[in-house]
C-alpha cells in the first residue's frame, strides 16, 4: 500500500506541476540570474525544501544565504529574498519578507495562495498548488509549542513536494544556461 | 522549459517509485512501529529529507531524533536508525552506522546500492535507485570544503526526491494505521 | 591586548556574578528539578548559550529540547520552558514565552531587564545583568536581514558570556545532587 | 552554592587566560586579518563557540562561514579555517582539517593540546587550557550515539567557556583596528 499511494503522490505532484504559470516561473527566473545575493527563507518543511534548493545555487557558484543561519550578512538593493511558504502567511516568513520589502529587495514568494499576505507583499509570484489554507496555525514555533501542524500526508505535503521538484528543475535550467556561457561560475568567486 | 523538466523529473520519479520492493517496504514498517526511539541519520540533501520525515514522525507522536542536533540522546538495542545515504557510502553516515551497530540498534539503509558499505552493514535495506556511485567524495564535510558534490539535477536530485516522496506515503499509511487504532498516538506522551 | 581585554571581560563576568540572587537562582534550581521535559529557547548568540545547557542536560539525562530544532514535541502543562533573552523583548522569543503560559508551562527567563516583556510574562525570572536595552532590533530574523545587531563586546557579550558561566555552575550542581541520589539519570531514560 | 560555583569556574578562567601566549594570540589576529574568507569548525559545545565568534565576525563584515552549514563554499588557498577542538583530537573537526591543509588553507587550532593531531597539522596554534584529553570519544556524532561526552562541569566546560571570552575578546581588537580605519568593514561588501 505504501508503494501504491507513494505513486498517487507522484501523480498529485504531476497534477500540481500542469497549473505551474510559464510566465510566473520565467519572471522567476530572471530575478534568480540578475539578483547579486540569494536569500532563501522558509519555516519547517518548507525552510528544508530552500535550504536543499540553496545548496545547490551555492555548488552553482551563486552567493546565497540562508535566513536564520549563524552568518547570513545583512540584505541590500538588488539582492533577492525566495520566500517559501504553502499558506502563505507563516509568521516569521512574513516577518522576514516585510524587513526585505523596507530594504528594498526583490521579493519572490513560492505560495499556494496568491492573495496570501507574503504573496502580496511580493514582487513576484509562483504559485504551487498544494497546500490548504484553513486550519493552520500561521506562527511557526507557536505552531510547535502547540502540536498545530500542517495537515499530514498525502496532501498535507503536497506543497513541498512540488516546490522541491520545481526547485530542482530550476536548477536543471541553470546548469545548462551556464554550461553556455560562463562554464563554472564559481570562477567568479575566484576573481573578487 | 523549468516546467517541461519538472515533469520530466516527476516521470523520472515514477520508473523510480515503480522498482521499489513491496517486501523491503514492508520490512521497514514493521521496524518504525515495533521500535521504541526513532534515529534519522543523513548528510546534505539526504539529511535534509531525514529532517522532513523526522518532523512527521514527531507530529504523529513517535520518539525520534536528528543524529548530530543539539538533544539527541543515546541509541538503545530496540531504537531503530535510519540511514539515508544515496552512494551508501557517505562517511558521517556510515560512522553513525557502525556505531549504532556496535550498540545493537537495528539499522535501515535507505539508498541506491544494495552492496554499498551502508547498506551491508544495515539490517534492512531499502532501495531507491537515482544515485550513480561514481565521482562522489564520500565525505559530506570534505566534499563542502572542496567544492565536490553529487552532479547536479536531474539526475543528481532523483534520489532525495524519491526517497521523499516515499518516505511521506509511509507516513499516510502510519497515519492509517493508527486512526484505527490508537486515535491519537501523541496520548502515548501524555501518560508517560 | 587581546589578552589583557579577556582578562577585563572575565573581570567584568565577575561583577556580574555578584549581583545574581541566591532566591532567583534557588527558584530556578527547583524548577528545573521538578519538570517533566525542559524547552530551551532563545535568538542568535542567546540561542547557542541554550544549546550548550541543553546539551549539557541532556547527558545528565533530563529530558530537554530546543525550540525551533526539528523534532520538539508540543509543551504541556508541568513542562518548564527557559527562555534567555539579554534585552528580555527579543521578538521570536517572547512569541514562544506567551505560547508556552497559554498552554499552562512554567517559564523562566533569563535576563538583563526585570521589567521586560519576557520577565513580566515569566513566573521565574533570573537576573543577569550586561545587556543594554537600547539600540537593539527586537526581531532577531529582521535584525540579521537589516545589519542592527547587539553592540558588540566587551559589553556586547557579557549577558551570553555569564549566562553560559552561570548555566554551567548550575549543571555541575545537578551533577553532585544527583550523584548523590540516583547515580546516572540516564537510566531514568531505560525504565520508560 | 550555583553561585559561588560560578565565581570558581570565572576565577579557573582568569587562570586559563593567564596561560595564553602573546605570540600565539598575535599570529592568530595576523591570520585573521589578512585572509580573505575565514571558515570556523568544531563539534558538539566547541562547535557552538565557534558559531558565537562567526556572527561576530559577520557583524563587523568579515566573509565567514560554518563548515557543515548549509551554504558553505569551498575553501581556497588565502583562506582560513580555525578549528577548535578541546582534546584536538575530535574526528570531524580533524578530518576538516585535513581537507584543508590538502587545499592550502591556512589552518588555525585552538586546543588544550599542543601535541594533538589537530595541532599538529595546523599552521598557527592557540593553546587554551582546561581540556583533559582522557575518557573522550573523539568522533563526535558516536559520543552521541553511545551517550559518551566530556566530562561534565566545573572542569569539563572549562576550554569552551576561555575560549568564548577568548574569542570575543578577539572581536573586541579587530573592532578598534577597524574603527581607526575603514570604520564600516560592511562596506567592503557594498563595494564587490
Amino acid at each position: 500500500m505504501v508503494i501504491k499511494t507513494a505513486k498517487e503522490i507522484n501523480k498529485m505532484i504531476k497534477e500540481v506541476l500542469d497549473t505551474l504559470s510559464e510566465k510566473q516561473v520565467e519572471e522567476f527566473m530572471q530575478n534568480l540570474i540578475h539578483s547579486r545575493n540569494i536569500f532563501v527563507s522558509g519555516a519547517g518543511r518548507s525552510g528544508l525544501v530552500g535550504k536543499a534548493f540553496a545548496m545547490r545555487l551555492m555548488h552553482l557558484g551563486f552567493y546565497v544565504y540562508v535566513v536564520g543561519e549563524t552568518i547570513t550578512p545583512p540584505v541590500k538593493p538588488g539582492d533577492l529574498l525566495i520566500a517559501i511558504s504553502g499558506s502563505g502567511k507563516t509568521n516569521a516568513t512574513l516577518t522576514t519578507v516585510k524587513t526585505a520589502k523596507k530594504l528594498k529587495t526583490t521579493v519572490v514568494a513560492i505560495t499556494s495562495f496568491k492573495n496570501s499576505p507574503i504573496a502580496k507583499l511580493a514582487d513576484v509570484i509562483v504559485v504551487i498548488r498544494g497546500r490548504r489554507l484553513k486550519g493552520k496555525e500561521p506562527d511557526y514555533i507557536s505552531g510547535q509549542l502547540t502540536g498545530a501542524h500542517e495537515p499530514l500526508t498525502p496532501l498535507g505535503g503536497l506543497f513541498e513536494l512540488s516546490t522541491m521538484i520545481f526547485l530542482d528543475s530550476v536548477i536543471t535550467k541553470l546548469m545548462r544556461l551556464y554550461e553556455e556561457g560562463e562554464r563554472d561560475l564559481r570562477k567568479r568567486h575566484a576573481n573578487i
